[in-house]
């Protein structure tokens, strides 16, 4: 059965997309093949079929499931035979709040400090359409004028505060094995990794060797990528 | 088997704790029946055989716990033949998430709101240790000479953004039922509730009915102390 996930390609083959490195982690964690179908930012006419224009969009079979958090939910269903992403019914929703708080909460103070950076990665022939949509969506330039990169990094490690304490009981965000909402974290720290050389957390911080075992996970499947170390 | 749950008193039989509720509606969802020792904050003596000064503290038969997580986590294993606070390893690894956010991010953003009112609604004993000792943790007056109220509403609003979000999505926040997830964030609404007439959340907003849900649950126990409307 033929599966593709189309996903965001960069620049020198650069895999930045937060949501497509969750998919790609919730496929390895299901043993699941899948083909990689790059797509630019100005090439989402390709995923039209889906009724969007963003990736991730995973073709599997006869399904064409747009959006992430809707992908790790057919993932999970298509095949609940295989290890689980969730852990039953109260999991899943509580790992749909992680899901809610990354994108609400961690990207939008993840995004001042690697934003610059991620219009360097994407590809050349994208990068005014990056630098024209982010730029309205931020109402300023990318490089903000008005904040200085200490008082971004500070907003970062406030933002993270919960997740840092969670960490400090446990090895994972899931518990004691790594599941769909450690990819969903993760994928914010891997969106950073591949494209900016900045250092999102202080070497001591809790949460470093956590994100060392999810670059370990797989085979160190998101170190197979081009990234900064 | 004799059970007893040392919960904060305030003034005219306030009990306010948002930590307490948390565990009163924890033993509602197992169906455990407890008695109710009263302590108020310059009596936490009463619990020093806890090994701590703080309420909640639960005597279930021989053993002894304190901490709110801690208590959830013996009802959940000492009971497990009865409905789940959790469900499962999973559940409750991310229960904690939501623990954790809700005392770092979520009560943090309350807590200028109320911390007056609570004043207000301890025993008129404890008043002088309350102000003494919020002072000290806030570095200010009380009453918060340099922010407007409007300002601690809209960092109030936003922190709950992720809440929001998944309230759009789920009536619970543990998904199609409620759990210990719930009772965890609904604790710090009832805090509020015991002790304020502020309105924290607006009409219109989706977590109104959610609130309404809670104070539903077991007909309807959180109704049924002295209170706000």
């Amino acid at each position: 059965m033929a599966r593709v996930l189309y996903e965001l390609l960069g620049d020198e083959d650069r895999r930045f997309s937060p949501y497509c490195w969750r998919i790609r982690l919730a496929l390895a964690h299901k043993g699941l093949e899948a083909e990689f179908e790059p797509c630019r930012f100005t090439e989402m006419d390709k995923v039209a079929f889906s009724g969007g224009k963003t990736v991730p969009v995973l073709v599997d079979g006869e399904s064409v499931v747009r959006d992430s958090w809707a992908i790790a939910c057919h993932l999970e269903d298509a095949y609940a035979d295989r290890p689980s992403l969730f852990g039953g019914a109260r999991g899943r929703a509580l790992a749909r709040f992680v899901n809610l708080w990354t994108d609400g909460v961690f990207h939008p103070a993840l995004f001042p400090l690697v934003v610059a950076d991620v219009h360097d990665a994407a590809h050349p022939d994208d990068r005014a359409y990056f630098r024209q949509s982010r730029e309205a969506r931020l109402g300023r330039a990318l490089v903000d004028p008005g904040a200085a990169p200490e008082t971004h990094a500070a907003n970062l490690s406030r933002a993270l505060a919960p997740l840092r304490a969670l960490i400090g009981e446990q090895p994972f965000v899931a518990g004691a094995d790594p599941a769909y909402a450690d990819y969903t974290v993760f994928g914010a720290f891997q969106w950073a990794r591949c494209t900016s050389p900045h250092p999102l957390l202080a070497p001591d911080d809790p949460l470093v060797p956590w994100r060392t075992r999810l670059l370990d996970l797989y085979d160190g499947l998101a170190r197979t990528v081009p990234a900064f170390a």
